[in-house]
């Protein structure tokens, strides 16, 4: 493996006027819907408006909470093994408890600090939408809420996403960076495969290469290999060898500060079928037909459209990923869909992965994908474009 | 670094009568407690009960679930995009929808395999209690909920995380390997670390060395390093570089085939004060004692009492961890926790973490880590034991 230097990184974490600036926001958006107050436990939101980054969220064991009030700083009520990293936050109110404690895992703290909204039977928004999940007992939520009677609990899911969609001028400095650090890595694939090289061999070479090259991990790396397609793009590698007619695809999301490349490259060993070949080239300018309708005004829908249009081609099916991508930041998927379902309107800043898939052949499939950022004007790829035609490599 | 061979990995994945076994043990535990069901939606659980292992997890978009029934195999309610990986393992009966739809994701299919225990007014087992999230938006649940509302919800956390807390031979297997993998990362430290390199790239090197060791990943690699000790040990790593009388400490969660280690170690970088040498060998004895203790009929309370009763030498509070270390499988974290809320009885195949940590100086603390298995008489260690003295490199 080529044993190139490391890109230059933009500087971790955010000064506190970006923190200010993104509660300011929500508070804004909460009075026009009458919210008294945001109560958020995923680590993405928890990040979000505290800048708390920990890797300690791999463990499903504690609970921690931030309660977004309607006017001033959120206040963190967490256990208290984070109360030192969270200190060194711009947060000032921060209440701990020893975790875990099975009997009350802060759910008193919650009551005390909920209590007042509960008296004056004020709206409290949470995340209860698509692609939002519970981070707490489903018990203990259970006993919060039957502690907190008068509250109207608010479904604050587009709330929240709709401010996560669109990036900050340092969110893209990040992402930015990690999608350089990945197109590297990907450029170094063929100088490190060969033939008979089994594909768990692959995955670990292309993981070390990323951080290597500068990520701080690469937490998603699947992909598949198999004679002239692929039939599945979420199986962890196997050990089969890569054999001459293989289409090798690998897909990656590689992290650094807390923000996610994801985006895929396809390569053929040695050589390629003519049904591989069309595939790759159709998912190509299908990709670059979703690139160049990811403007501001245009909607998730719209991009799917434009993509499909080309996908026909082939096959009218698109595969059974049910999207043609989705949005990009802290989460390696995130807020909008490209999909029929989703009217989200674009709008400049938002960071998106454009990934069209193609059924073809006898159960075969290929997927593409880049990630952009939408421009005022034209949008701006932060991935090193695909070649234009299926590469043969190894 | 060293450029070491890797291990010899144990085979991937288990076979069918695993599975079976997994089944019937969960069935005959539910007839006990007259449940008709159980419906799982996490990862560890649906890997339990299915062996469907996939990164695709880490996208928080689309909802996974699995029904184990009173009687026969479990059923895979799952998205489309999973459907080929999960034909693959002893699932027969697998129902899919082209996720994500917003409106429906897999509401529906779930309704209609649930109706018949609505109509019959039965028992279905969910995970809603300690160490428990509901991964799937809590404004779907309360859909399903109301859409079956004979349907009597009752907690089964007990009864699926026992079954998981002890470890068939298989499993063990894996857990061990990782474990070594660990072992020989750890103990490749003092060849890659120089005073002068910031913490960074210390975790960076950790990372790629424990992959080419024979890890598949090592998705948690967290520390500290400063002057004579450390505050803080979930903290991502700073650029700070290693200076002369700083301790440094290493955690890491490395996988292999779904299961992880969880271990740590503890270095002074060229010389150690007299205060971190007594607080290394407080922890090193308390660590030998929660070890001796774990034998099967003690519970995770004596566990945790025994090795408190050596950390009061030099301090009471254990810190602010909450516990002193808890159960190690296909999650970082899992049932028991070795604290005085824990009168979990232990058996023989238990794999555990031994984890005392103590405060000491001026809001210093040291964390000693090991991971072990319950035997029938003693218990085995899985980890290369620490040194008994604080090591000095660099």
């Amino acid at each position: 493996m080529q044993n190139t230097m490391p890109l230059v990184a933009p500087a971790r974490g955010f000064n506190d006027e970006e923190f200010q600036l993104r509660t300011h926001r929500a508070q804004a958006n909460m009075a026009e819907q009458n919210l008294a107050g945001l109560l958020l436990m995923t680590e993405p939101e928890v990040r979000y408006f505290t800048g708390f980054q920990t890797l300690f969220w791999q463990s499903p064991t504690r609970p921690w909470f931030v309660f977004v009030p309607a006017q001033g700083k959120p206040v963190a009520v967490i256990p208290a093994i984070g109360a030192q990293l969270m200190s060194q936050t711009w947060i000032s109110d921060v209440r701990t408890w020893s975790a875990p404690t099975p009997s009350d895992d802060g759910i008193s703290l919650l009551i005390d600090l909920l209590l007042p909204l509960s008296t004056s039977g004020a709206r409290l928004g949470i995340l209860k939408g698509h692609e939002t999940s519970l981070r707490m007992p489903l018990g203990d939520w259970e006993k919060l809420v039957a502690s907190l009677p008068g509250l109207q609990i608010t479904d604050a899911t587009r709330l929240v996403h709709g401010l996560r969609m669109v990036k900050s001028p340092a969110e893209i400095e990040k992402l930015s960076y990690i999608c350089r650090v990945g197109s590297e890595t990907f450029a170094q694939v063929p100088q490190f495969i060969a033939v008979g090289m089994p594909l768990e061999e692959v995955f670990r070479k292309f993981r070390c290469a990323a951080i290597s090259q500068g990520a701080d991990d690469a937490p998603y790396v699947v992909g598949s290999a198999d004679q002239g397609g692929y039939s599945d793009v979420i199986s962890p590698p196997s050990r089969r060898p890569l054999r001459e007619g293989d289409v090798l695809m690998m897909d990656t999301g590689c992290t650094w500060d807390g923000y996610y490349c994801d985006f895929d490259r396809n390569w053929a060993i040695q050589r390629a079928d003519d049904q591989a070949k069309r595939a790759y080239d159709v998912l190509w300018r299908a990709t670059q037909a979703g690139i160049d309708a990811a403007r501001p005004g245009n909607t998730s829908r719209d991009l799917f459209l434009a993509m499909s249009s080309v996908l026909s081609e082939m096959n009218s099916s698109g595969g059974d990923i049910g999207r043609l991508g989705h949005g990009l930041g802290m989460q390696l998927t995130e807020q909008p869909s490209h999909a029929a379902f989703d009217e989200t309107v674009l709008e400049e800043n938002m960071v998106l992965t454009i990934e069209p898939s193609l059924s073809y052949g006898d159960g075969l499939m290929m997927v593409h994908e880049e990630n952009i950022v939408v421009g005022s004007n034209k949008p701006c790829l932060l991935t090193a474009r695909a070649a234009t035609e299926l590469p043969l490599i190894g």
